[in-house]
């Protein structure tokens, strides 16, 4: 046994309270160092006599390391432990005071889950782990109302550039739902729809106003409802790190200098505030001049901002906010937003934009997921770009779903591009097949798939600004066969909750090959995949018990010989296999 | 290099803000595995060509790990980095992405600190880390005002017990105020003073009422003036975990059951709320019926309680709470408990009650220090039982270093004993030679050391109820050379920074040796503390600059011959040994 290697520190993804009665406990040891692992564990306040054992049992493995997880319900809430590792005859006890070959005597020197307080318990609102995001960029997805375009507005369709416009507006959203019912997503995710400068209005002039060229409250109000009537929540983007250039503050602090009222609404780290050597003298978002950083500590600021997080949920009814450069804003103001929007809508959606290890915010005092770009990486990695073999994508997932609690990881937005990225099917090099297989990995996987608009009808994009095309609403100029395939994976992830909510298990994924099998499974149902990642033709072959078995995508029963299904797969071809005939 | 045991996570004690310019980073590798380490860092934003590397320190090591670390101040307070670990001609490159052999080549992958946020910064008061604490349990300090002596009085300096009385007060604190000015504490910690049934008061009955046998608010008043005239603080204790069974709205609850209006002030697992099969039907603390657990997520208890936290620091100025079985209340609680108290006391010091690892607790949201029991469990296994040699207590004295952040440590209160633990002399089977050599530990570490009331003058105690016993105040019964010990060791403490925030780095612990040396030091003095913690006398070595040395505590100079200096020491003897004539 590896002793190095153990791992294990009480809370965080380690030790955390999954719901009023039950701790899950982790573990990590080197990989394939440990033959069994058992938490020894108990109430400190009773009887020594009355610790129990319980067997952890694998939950994920990655390049180095294996990660086991047990749960545990301490009759009085308070919880002490130890691990037991065993190795052939070998056995080692691990506890807060370290490695012992002997068991410990008293509960003082166990590792300690003080107490389960359902005030710290990390419940992202139930709906989430369900949802269908799609994610709509208004600039360009329908013109609705041309009379609220903007002057200089570009014939829909054209070539879009960093500062055109279209004319895309919140009318144009509510006259394509039935797009979107007929395709089957449950939650839309609008960038920001503020009064803002730029198309992408990520610099907020007025966050008490819709953009005047997107529409009015009144227009959002309506969209609000009229998504709810048809089951679809809406969540807007709340940039609260920085604002823009046009903001009243900081056109004051522009026009008065260190005596504006509003000085210390930002962090001017010099006087003036301008750009010295082509970098700003306040702090911005990157070193945009135009994106002033707003000092969010500041008690008016963060009551303004507040107030705004509150105005739209209590106004229109909106059902969650994503949070822009969630992760340069201090702790201390995410862990206020949260109490203040939990209070009006404790179902709303907490949604932190951060593109790296996202464990410190995740503790259910601030967010209740993020956008899982380290996901999306990974996924792109195995399916598009090759770099990755099956078993080295499977080690890097299982590193992830590791990392965080379960109820974080289900609530997490899993997008395979958005407006910040290179769209996927030209990423893809515009392979529907290969574009295809990676999607029926994301919607097959723990967490929110989200669909960037277009995306679902073919539309391809280049980095900004040729992400952010005008979608074509003529039908000839879109894809209907990937709608379709869209549509059966949406109706695939809303019929099997174990897509949503199982475990996952890869039963496949070897070095110096493309072809992956791994399963999902509750305590009522199992999904088998199977996966060609390659441009060639394989062949797999998975055990599967006697009976009935068929293709939950494409209603074929499937042949099983000697309790194996043997298929040889086209390149990026898949198989998800369910017990049953459809 | 073993990579298993590398192990780096953003936040905690790993990367944290120290100052608003600075983070720490720390990195734990195998312990002897690795030559250098650096950090490769800069922001995400600015050109690649602008990183830069520096050379990381070793700060610690324990039994499996070294831990090492360095300071960075990126200029625009966005901080990416990687690790560069080298051993030999071997070198590994460790990110966020995980281990390879050649260079990262963006920014996406590597650690992120995102941005040194203010509000986020754990910066513990300044008067902390300089503290000198005096723990009293007033109930047997002194009597000061026989008037408000409880009916059934005990004559002072008989057996204590766990219900009998001595009539110990508020007032008599302030009537030997010259004992502890003598003496040279800075801080007074006072067990609970509120209103409550037994003689340790951890049973509240009216949080708003000084107990009555304790004096009243006014003297409560007077006390803290009188110490703040003399350069001391004065700490209360906040039992908010649980109240008594005279607290007026469990009362209520036993009285009224489910139909009381405090019914869900509290935990009630099943009702009535009773005694069954030996055990409360509602949670309290451990099984203590008298102590029934406070529903502090409850918003009328969170208010009643955050209201006493407020109001005691504005009504008598005291300088600090000490929070009882803090680990069992949930961290929301304590968070807006830090808003309130820092908003009337920015240098008010909250100190939890956790007898394990707390860094969940020590992220400048919540607690300033913890009570260090690991650290006193360290030193008495070291000094007092035996069951550590020296290789072995460095280490884990290194583990403790490494956990936490070091402004937590500074602010850190180190106990050697305390009301609930037998004292520290009997312990030592009254071999103060023993004692003396552990107090010269504990004023020489990190973190501010606490005096049980006492201790000081030899009084003896084994576990509860007899380390209560009431002070002696005639002097012929104290140990005055025990007494003096401790104001020299006070003296040195207050004379030297390097004891209070200087580096501390073990230069001689081995294997089944009682001999110890190390050095505190910071950018202006040394300090060389030789220690034999054995029963037999031994000899150390220490090699020396050219100079002049003395003892700081005897003022003996030291002879230096050929740059070393050496010491037969006798049995629990030490030298402090610092440059100059003193």
């Amino acid at each position: 046994m590896l002793i190095e290697a153990i791992y294990h520190r009480p809370k965080l993804n380690w030790a955390y309270s999954y719901d009023e009665r039950t701790v899950h406990l982790r573990l990590r040891t080197k990989r394939a160092d440990i033959d069994k692992v058992e938490v020894f564990y108990g109430d400190k306040c009773l009887p020594w006599e009355e610790m129990q054992t319980v067997r952890m049992e694998k939950l994920a493995e990655d390049e180095w390391y294996d990660y086991w997880e047990t749960a545990v319900q301490p009759p009085y809430r308070r919880l002490c432990y130890a691990f037991i590792l065993q190795d052939g005859d070998a056995s080692i006890w691990y506890s807060e005071e370290g490695f012992h070959r002997t068991p410990p005597v008293r509960h003082l020197g166990l590792f300690e889950f003080p107490f389960i307080n359902a005030a710290d318990i990390n419940r992202p609102p139930a709906w989430v782990k369900d949802a269908i995001f799609y994610q709509i960029f208004p600039e360009r997805f329908a013109n609705g109302d041309p009379s609220n375009d903007p002057a200089d507005v570009q014939p829909w369709g054209n070539k879009p550039e960093q500062r055109n416009f279209f004319g895309g507006d919140l009318q144009g959203i509510i006259d394509h739902l039935d797009h979107l019912t007929e395709l089957g997503i449950t939650a839309l995710y609008l960038t920001p729809i503020f009064a803002g400068e730029t198309n992408h209005k990520y610099d907020t002039s007025d966050y008490m106003q819709i953009d005047s060229h997107f529409g009015t409250k009144e227009t959002l109000k309506q969209l609000v409802d009229a998504c709810h009537e048809k089951g679809i929540r809406v969540m807007l983007d709340a940039v609260f790190n920085h604002a823009g250039k046009a903001f009243a503050p900081f056109k004051d602090v522009m026009e008065n200098g260190p005596a504006s009222r509003y000085a210390d609404w930002f962090h001017v780290r010099e006087w003036p505030a301008t750009i010295k050597d082509g970098r700003p003298t306040y702090d911005t978002f990157a070193f945009e001049p135009l994106m002033p950083k707003l000092k969010t500590e500041h008690p008016e600021v963060k009551q303004y901002l507040l107030n705004v997080a509150k105005y739209w949920i209590e106004e229109c009814g909106i059902d969650g906010w994503r949070l822009d450069v969630a992760n340069e804003v201090d702790h201390k103001f995410w862990r206020a937003f949260r109490d203040v929007v939990k209070e009006v809508n404790p179902e709303a959606y907490i949604l932190g934009e951060i593109w790296h290890d996202s464990v410190m915010w995740l503790q259910g005092d601030q967010f209740d997921g993020v956008m899982n770009y380290p996901l999306s990486n990974t996924m792109l990695d195995f399916f598009v770009f090759g770099h990755l073999d099956a078993q080295a994508f499977a080690n890097k997932i299982g590193g992830l779903l590791a990392r965080y609690p379960k109820p974080a990881n289900e609530a997490c937005f899993n997008q395979l591009d958005s407006h910040d990225t290179v769209r996927l099917i030209t990423l893809c090099k515009e392979n529907t097949d290969m574009m295809k297989l990676a999607l029926l990995f994301q919607f097959s996987f723990p967490g929110a798939p989200s669909i960037y608009y277009g995306d679902e009808i073919g539309l391809t994009g280049e980095f900004d600004p040729d992400n952010r095309k005008c979608m074509p609403w003529n039908e000839e100029k879109q894809d209907r066969s990937l709608f379709a395939y869209y549509q059966q994976l949406i109706q695939l992830r809303k019929t099997y909750g174990s897509l949503r909510s199982g475990t996952l298990r890869f039963l496949h994924a070897e070095q110096q090959s493309t072809g992956l099998i791994y399963e999902r499974s509750d305590q009522s149902e199992k999904l088998i995949i199977l996966m060609n990642a390659g441009e060639q033709a394989q062949t797999l072959s998975v055990r599967l018990e006697a009976g009935a078995w068929s293709d939950a995508l494409t209603g074929d029963s499937l042949p099983v010989s000697d309790g194996v299904y043997t298929e040889n797969l086209p390149p990026y071809g898949a198989r998800v296999i369910v017990k049953g005939a459809r």
